[in-house]
């Protein structure tokens, strides 16, 4: 165990919330990078930033294409790093993939991508995960309500709120295909929640949800007071979010697949300790602890 | 088994897709009723009509009362016609509706709600089905695409396309609550299922659509074609959708619960012969056998 200080107690005896004890933006004004001052205040103020397009249609066919040659590699399929969905066999998730594919590698070291990242962390990053994500229709499930940073920081050991995320869309998401739900400003309030970690349970946490899950009160608080919102846009959009929102995703009954490419950048200044509510660390391509910089 | 000419076979050996016999409209421009010339082309078209408001906030809070009567009401509980869901034990849906409240008969009555039935069928009408349906949130499931017809032929017997089915909200549909959705213009294209209808069908089919489920590959056909829409509107508002139009809804994993009430309108010349595609009819509260017209 940590012996830092526990800002965020969680995976207790019962459900505890306690208020954000960082800020949600690290720079200062004359921080460099893309951002705009005014889209800069609405992510503190929201928690998340959508950009309607990061990449162009070009850019978009280049790594749908990359997702498509990695998911029908032989060697990715047998690659503990690939998430294999069991009834299809077939592969919903490939972590790590900017250490696997040079392509997908060159876009996390993209400026548009990383300055923006450098930008709202007010340092240097490194990537404390990545993956792609290839969500069928036909009623595939979606992923029920958490925060990142919850298990970040129980099971990761990141020990302060100074990560941020970025969902780029491979896909168009439409507001019928389960896309991904955000309540605005939830990432002020840290929901510490009830139950230890299951040993092993990154393996079960990849498909589904469950150690950190808030329970029904607690949802009906946070909607209550910051409503819901769902994130819809073509393929080259992107979402930008702090760590700590809690969001998911319904299923997906339509034929329209999802695929996103996911990219967490974690603070140099924030660089992982030891689990703070977790028995053992979770595999290091889930929760890196190579703390290189991105250039 | 009905000797009448089976205009839309399904439930044999394979899928099989044939055009519409019937109109969607079965009135004439002279008929009496609430809509425009120009939501009836709109619902010709696409199979359904949007009313952002067809009652008002007192009646929504008279109606929502009596619903929340009615599932707290031991006797109705006992009553075959209340679907209870076996987990939670709450209550999901209650049919006949209009013969166990005399509110709802009256909204059955209503002319805002009879007087379009009768103009988009160009006739007087009667019953086939209501009930209130009761979704709550917290990741309770949707409802698979099918077309209502499909079932009310197949194993009510309804020979001809001449239902209209409407969803009135009471509360609200957001964007992230497993509303409804349609694929607008499937309406015009009846798709037959594979697989016959297993004996008491109905117990299961209440709950989730089995029997009458379209292929991945006719759902791939139809989305293509016709796109996806999601509806969505304040408690009050309604949906108009023909009996044919291909439907379903997502999960709801919001706190955010969505109640309804659900009244299918069937015409006085095309009432239930035997079922075309079943071995027994199902229970009259499910496909009505009382023809009377509604006054």
């Amino acid at each position: 165990m940590t012996t830092i200080t526990d800002l965020y107690p969680s995976r207790g005896a019962a459900e505890v919330s306690v208020p954000r004890q960082d800020p949600v933006l690290w720079g200062t004004p004359d921080t460099p990078g893309p951002i705009t001052a005014a889209d800069l205040q609405s992510y503190e103020h929201d928690g998340f930033l959508a950009v309607p397009q990061l990449i162009g249609d070009d850019e978009v066919a280049l790594y749908h294409a990359e997702l498509e040659r990695l998911i029908h590699d032989p060697a990715v399929r047998a690659d503990e790093r690939s998430i294999v969905e069991p009834q299809s066999q077939e592969i919903r998730s490939v972590f790590e993939v900017h250490k696997i594919s040079e392509i997908f590698a060159q876009l996390v070291r993209d400026e548009r991508v990383v300055g923006r990242a450098r930008q709202i962390l007010g340092s240097d990053v490194y990537v404390h995960q990545s993956r792609i994500n290839v969500k069928p229709g036909f009623g595939a499930s979606g992923f029920y309500w958490h925060s990142d940073f919850e298990t970040w920081h129980a099971e990761d050991g990141l020990p302060n709120m100074r990560t941020v995320s970025v969902s780029i869309a491979l896909t168009e998401n439409y507001d019928t295909n389960g896309g991904l739900m955000i309540m605005p400003g939830s990432h002020k309030t840290f929901l510490g929640c009830a139950g230890a970690t299951p040993k092993d349970n990154y393996k079960k946490s990849l498909q589904m949800q469950d150690a950190g899950t808030p329970s029904d009160e607690a949802l009906t608080k946070f909607a209550d007071r910051h409503g819901i919102r769902l994130f819809t846009g073509r393929a080259g959009s992107a979402t930008w979010f702090d760590c700590n929102c809690l969001h998911g995703s319904g299923d997906n009954i339509t034929p329209f697949p999802r695929s996103n490419v996911f990219i967490v950048f974690n603070s140099v200044e924030n660089t992982a300790v030891e689990p703070f509510s977790a028995p053992v660390r979770r595999p290091e391509f889930i929760g890196a602890r190579d703390f290189t910089p991105v250039r």
